[in-house]
């Protein structure tokens, strides 16, 4: 057992609770007290303890769009049209990698996340090429939570017509589908739970309607989730529009893309009938504020989506579309951009996007039992934050300097089912110095091997 | 004589150079020569030289809107409708100051400013409660580079007949006029010209067109700067159409509130007609998105301000409305909010991002012969950047990882007019933990003293 105590606990229970000057017993990687810290010192008084005076406690943050494989791109595609972000940068990158370059890659992404303060997240499409084996050990050496949801597509010729899809990057429905249950037989539930196999279908532009149907029978017989990016652009719209005849949510209803155990990502381009598909349906959405902004994709309606009761959940995106993995930032994006755009500070506040980032988190991947708020019985997976900088002080509520003034940079300590695996800001269960140097020189190589040069827009000697 | 070779330096000089293995040699606060590290080693093979390896240099970063006084109450008014953001929360805490708290507030702001690459500021409004003597010798002693504009109002009664300002806020025009010149005759060019002393006039609801027209002549007689917040909110627009039956911009030329030394702020309600007359006067504007976001305030049309050749600087504003003074965050802001509104993923490359930062923050003070760029003559004033982090690994491109990827956490050196004030995060003219403590203390009696409790939305035990 170890008692964790003397920090301010941003519970996000059923009540909601801050506890100030509290402590949390953790045991077999549960907490199994929660209270105040006097309370838990006459409970156990001869327990192994940890002070956590000064600090805030949160539950894990939980990011549910990533895209492991990116983070070794970050920054190669800025500010450009969608088209050529992908087509001409992205794509042929990715579609260059080898298993190693994602493995690293994986590496890479997940210790940035570790140090900010994730401690579960989503992997949203992981194509064959990435190597699913490598990143699943990843995952698990690394001591984070993760969902792996696998590429699955059977429009082969997807884009190919505008050759705007590299070759590298497409996938044929046997395999794609085939792998797919290979991969959750072999890993679901691995690392004590803390790993999940999920389908991570393309866009509609990749996917028939026919394999959404197949994929949405799969995962309803093996309780699996399924990941899926729409309407994250106008022209999604419109192309389900002109091709099917549907509003985004209509055709994701009519393929069997809704329900509790479906994670829309991104449904920037969605109106008050969409969003009474997704709230009747207990669909969830992954919010991308930084990628949607980036991309020049929108604002996504999302105090709209919340007032109708839709499970919203938010997410960083990739490392060419965001260009971090950083939670704790992108929060204050959550908050503020919708204020910006309805002209309304009321919207959004920060208890809110807190509760995006946590426990509808939890939700949207199917673990609100077990994850995203500090509660007896749950996981301990926690995080702490140092707030005796500048930048923090002072600060009057916990959640709002969280969300409106902290970044990643100020988590301390990361605790993920029971096991200490950030402490003082390092990684325990990585070789930091390792990563960051495999992952500039596979980077430079994929580069190379891609054929394509970084132009930089201003003379550089 | 200091030799700083090796680093990245991204010049913002007239070229827009990059120089990679670049070096700088600074003598007497300013440089004499700057070009690869080479070439700078066979120029001066003994002088004394610091390495900055890996590191990315870039100008001193310029915040062209700061409240000093507000940053001892960052977080006061979270997810507020304005008027009581400032009627029943920032006045009111604002207006129980002693000169004590403005000093003690004004230490918390630089030196979180200075942690952050910050190296010259424009503080915005000055009240007389706050101390300027105190405060313009806590910018000497710092180290930084500043514009203290002071508080000059006339319309005594402004906005009390609705009680929403607190009396302590309100100044007469008699006493903020004559002091305004007499800080002035006292301050400007102190800290070898490290400080300016401006006119910092309320907005039109406190202060007479003739008073505005007053200030004007004397700002042209003196060679002074004026800045003024205008068209932060629709409300304003409308009151001067109200009232004086013009737009924003045509009443700021009316009073004489144009040309190449005035400041206007954050200008989120202009129209067409309104950004030619500020591209024709040559008037400045300090763009604050986060702000303007957080408080609802709208998204000021900084693309087209920019198309028509209007200077744009950056300004984070104070802590109750952003809560944090780091220009480096809030530059990915700068680049991103304007894709988001505009759809057009083109508008503020990360390279126009950092010339707003930089450059134009120089010529928004009437400095930009003296600093906003690298250049040989220029006082030195730079930020070392330390990029060997995860969510900064690999980088493609310096200035777009700057923009994309790093916040003032990144900050490792920062050297003005020649001297380090800030070596390995630490400020060494500051002693930051006393800051701190002070600051905590502070905030805690001036809270008590004004009367108001903080009230969490969530329950804290």
């Amino acid at each position: 057992m170890m008692i964790y105590e003397h920090g301010t606990l941003v519970t996000v229970d059923a009540q909601r609770r801050v506890i100030t000057d509290g402590a949390m017993a953790v045991e077999n990687g549960r907490f199994v007290a929660i209270d105040k810290s006097h309370v838990l010192h006459e409970r156990f008084p001869n327990e192994p303890r940890t002070d956590l005076k000064g600090r805030i406690v949160t539950p894990g943050l939980i990011n549910t769009h990533v895209h492991l494989a990116q983070a070794m791109i970050r920054g190669c595609a800025e500010d450009m049209e969608l088209l050529d972000w992908l087509g001409k940068r992205v794509w042929v990158l990715q579609g260059n990698y080898t298993e190693e370059d994602g493995r690293a890659s994986a590496e890479l992404c997940i210790l940035e996340m570790l140090k900010s303060g994730t401690t579960a997240f989503v992997e949203s499409m992981l194509a064959e090429r990435y190597g699913f084996d490598g990143i699943a050990e990843v995952v698990l050496r690394s001591g984070i939570r993760a969902v792996l949801a696998k590429i699955v597509m059977d429009i082969g010729t997807y884009a190919t017509k505008d050759s705007w899809m590299h070759p590298g990057m497409i996938e044929d429905r046997e395999t794609s589908l085939r792998n797919t249950l290979a991969m959750h037989d072999k890993w679901n539930g691995a690392g004590n739970g803390r790993l999940r196999v999920w389908f991570g279908p393309r866009t509609p532009g990749g996917v028939t309607p026919e394999l959404y149907r197949e994929i949405s029978a799969l995962a309803r017989q093996r309780n699996m989730g399924i990941t899926v990016h729409l309407a994250e652009v106008q022209a999604d719209r419109l192309f389900l529009q002109e091709k099917y005849g549907k509003t985004p949510a209509q055709f994701a209803e009519d393929v069997g893309l809704v329900g509790p155990n479906v994670l829309l990502v991104h449904a920037v381009w969605m109106d008050e009938d969409d969003i009474a598909i997704l709230a009747r349906t207990q669909t969830n959405v992954s919010h991308n504020p930084v990628s949607n902004a980036k991309l020049a994709s929108g604002i996504a309606p999302i105090p709209e989506m919340l007032a109708a009761g839709v499970n919203v959940a938010l997410g960083t995106d990739g490392g060419p579309s965001n260009n971090t993995y950083d939670m704790v930032r992108d929060m204050r994006w959550a908050s503020y951009i919708h204020k910006a755009r309805t002209l309304n500070p009321l919207v959004m506040p920060a208890e809110t996007v807190l509760e995006m980032a946590t426990i509808h988190g939890a939700k949207a991947i199917g673990l609100e039992k077990e994850i995203g708020s500090l509660e007896v019985g749950k996981q301990a997976d926690f995080v702490v934050f140092d707030l005796d900088k500048p930048h923090l002080t002072p600060h009057m509520d916990a959640v709002s300097t969280l969300v409106s003034a902290a970044t990643g940079a100020d988590v301390d300590m990361v605790v993920i089912g029971g096991q200490v695996v950030v402490r003082d800001g390092h990684v325990l269960t990585m070789d930091e110095e390792r990563v960051l140097r495999e992952a500039r020189e596979r980077a430079a190589a994929v580069w190379k091997r891609a054929g394509i040069e970084w132009k930089p827009r201003w003379p550089v000697l």
